[in-house]
């Protein structure tokens, strides 16, 4: 008569380990992040088992609420983002995005064919190394409340536009790896779909909002401009994968548009508990994605190293490179802040796996380099943000709390 | 690259439809939650097919999010529920609680062994008359801000009570279904550990709270007393499924546990997106699971029919006796609060259903009977409660919106 209670306990057990992670993080002065990843890892499969490896591919109930859960965290900074910002940093950030992508593509191509793998094999391992995961970036930013700053807005749109050219590369290198050419006219169509569908829904969203918000109160639910906003959010989210970008890109796109309207306030407050409850699964179900057992070997260690030290280095210098006419200190938390790789990075090992380009060793180190570099970069950004904090003007924001 | 697009789509689509369900049912003055059952009727497999049958089976993520959904609507409810309240209606909750459970379950059994099946299987079918769905009832409640009157105190304290016996009640009618004979020494060890469980919990949790809530304050995340009630209702729901009670039962108990904190007006305020996201979930999962195409011959809806009469008028019988005492007016309220099956006595048909005991057509006739007693009982519901507003003392307490 009473089903569900497994999923239960796997619900409870991972919101709890989130909260008790992110609060020893806390204590340690570490952002609570990292500890919610690293309560991932120690629930998950390697280590305590009390998450199954079947409980976290795509499409089963853990993996739908930590896309939730990321989908709501970047509607939250989209709601924190207002387009007349971005479009000032507009040409910086389309730099850092295009060189944060070639320089690690570059360098990880290198590092692989160096290692003995074919062209087409060592392209497929460089674009795990390309995307930026955006969701680990904000949640420091958001956390830290420096969503305001201009390195922020930076970021946020760097990632965005990688996020676009780490599509089109994926969509390179899998048809490589399948052994077709590369269709350019298809590749350039793709390409126009994505822009267009961001350009569209980005500049004509927020022009309807500017011009009149005040239907969102018509409605007669007592949660009226709430509910639309979050239909319009996950409804992004779902197109914004049908042009073949991240769901997290259209979610961003919907807290834009709707940071134009005059109940951005009470959006803002209404949405924080919604990412109390439901971005702790994502972290964790990052987390408890990697697998301990194929990296216990010095070998296999040496490797994860290597290839963490080149995901790191080749990052920040792309992302440094791009924002050095922001003066040095804006440019390293900029190159710091496009390091993490998060989800993306897993995502292609998955297909690597799958499509037989990689062992489960190199997958292991991938996802485990995705995870070093989205657990090493909190840390960093938060120091070099603070310290920052007193040298270069911050618009404060009402932050934390309710 | 982008996984997951299909769940979005439908996942936008429920949360939509929601929306769009809810404010028809509004606009004609009918309580929103009719708008989101129909509307999950209208996408389900058997009109629109925008949800497929395999979406909305236990453990599905679509099932999940609708569990989650009720399991913090019943927390809401408990939030605004104090102990001391319940106990003053603790007589008469028990009452109806009781006597709300035999009529049902006698008119229930003598029907079905009136048209011909034998009484073991006739008590099976009178288990699905059986048990209140709290859900239903407490969503009216609380759109018509009537939570704090007397009658909503017994009819959630009857629900609990009902939970209860609706359990033990299948607990006999499956062993003697199986062949086997009611051992009653392991039936009493059962509700010894249901009602231990809400008693202990329920007294001991307030008792806590009361004593001193300052540490939810403690943890350094800026969600800080909400996280931890969270994870208490999260816990308190799995909990109460190993005591084989619902999992809302445990939800409500950590919502009661919960409002004896200082910070209760907080978290009730945060609670409402929480429910705004989800629990549009529950109740469009609960519209689709209805089977129109079994109900398509005269038979079929003539049987349907007298099945609800009998449903609703016993039910509405047995609670109006048990609350007699308390005046026709309220005895009346509380009468039809009790009315909506819901999602129990889908659960029981799904149970029937796999024992052999129905065959589809009784079990699409009972999982239709549960939804249109879900259906009718909220405009007659919110009727009765606005025409008494004036007649009898209501606490007023702000209400909706944030």
């Amino acid at each position: 008569m009473h089903h569900a209670s497994d999923i239960l306990f796997t619900l409870f057990v991972v919101f709890v380990a989130a909260q008790v992670g992110g609060e020893i993080a806390q204590r340690l002065k570490l952002p609570g992040v990292v500890g919610e990843i690293a309560a991932g890892c120690a629930i998950g499969p390697s280590l305590l088992g009390w998450i199954t490896p079947e409980q976290i591919v795509t499409g089963t109930p853990l993996d739908v609420l930590a896309e939730l859960g990321v989908i709501l965290l970047l509607f939250a900074v989209g709601l924190e983002t207002r387009l007349e910002d971005m479009k000032k940093v507009g040409k910086v950030a389309f730099v850092v995005g295009v060189v944060g992508v070639l320089v690690p593509f570059g360098m990880g191509s290198v590092w692989a064919h160096g290692n003995g793998l074919d062209w087409d094999r060592s392209l497929f391992v460089a674009a795990a190394f390309v995307a930026t995961s955006a969701g680990i970036t904000a949640r420091v930013l958001q956390e830290l409340n420096a969503l305001q700053r201009i390195e922020s807005k930076v970021i946020l749109g760097a990632a965005v536009i990688d996020d676009v050219l780490a599509m089109l590369l994926l969509g390179i290198v899998v048809s490589l790896q399948g052994g077709g050419s590369v269709n350019a006219s298809n590749l350039l169509l793709v390409l126009l779909g994505a822009v267009g569908f961001i350009a569209v829904i980005g500049w004509g969203g927020t022009r309807v909002m500017r011009w009149n918000s005040a239907w969102l109160d018509k409605p007669l639910s007592p949660h009226s401009p709430l509910m639309i906003v979050l239909a319009l959010c996950l409804g992004l989210a779902w197109l914004s994968t049908l042009f073949g970008l991240a769901a997290i890109i259209g979610a961003f796109l919907a807290g834009m548009i709707a940071s134009e309207t005059r109940q951005q306030h009470t959006l803002e407050k209404q949405t924080r508990p919604l990412l109390a409850l439901l971005t702790p699964f994502f972290f964790v179900v990052t987390g408890s994605k990697v697998d301990l057992h194929e990296l216990a070997s010095a070998e296999a260690l040496w490797m994860l190293a290597v290839v963490t030290a080149i995901a790191i280095v080749s990052k920040f210098i792309g992302g440094w490179l791009g924002s050095i006419s922001l003066g040095a200190r804006s440019a390293t938390i900029i190159g710091f802040g496009m390091v993490p790789r998060g989800e993306v990075g897993i995502v292609v090992a998955t297909l690597g796996l799958a499509a037989g380009v990689f062992d489960n060793r190199i997958y292991a180190i991938i996802v485990a380099m995705s995870l070093l570099t989205a657990m090493v970069t909190p840390p960093i950004l938060a120091w070099l943000l603070k310290r920052s904090d007193h040298a270069t003007g911050v618009i404060e924001r009402s932050g934390t709390g309710s």
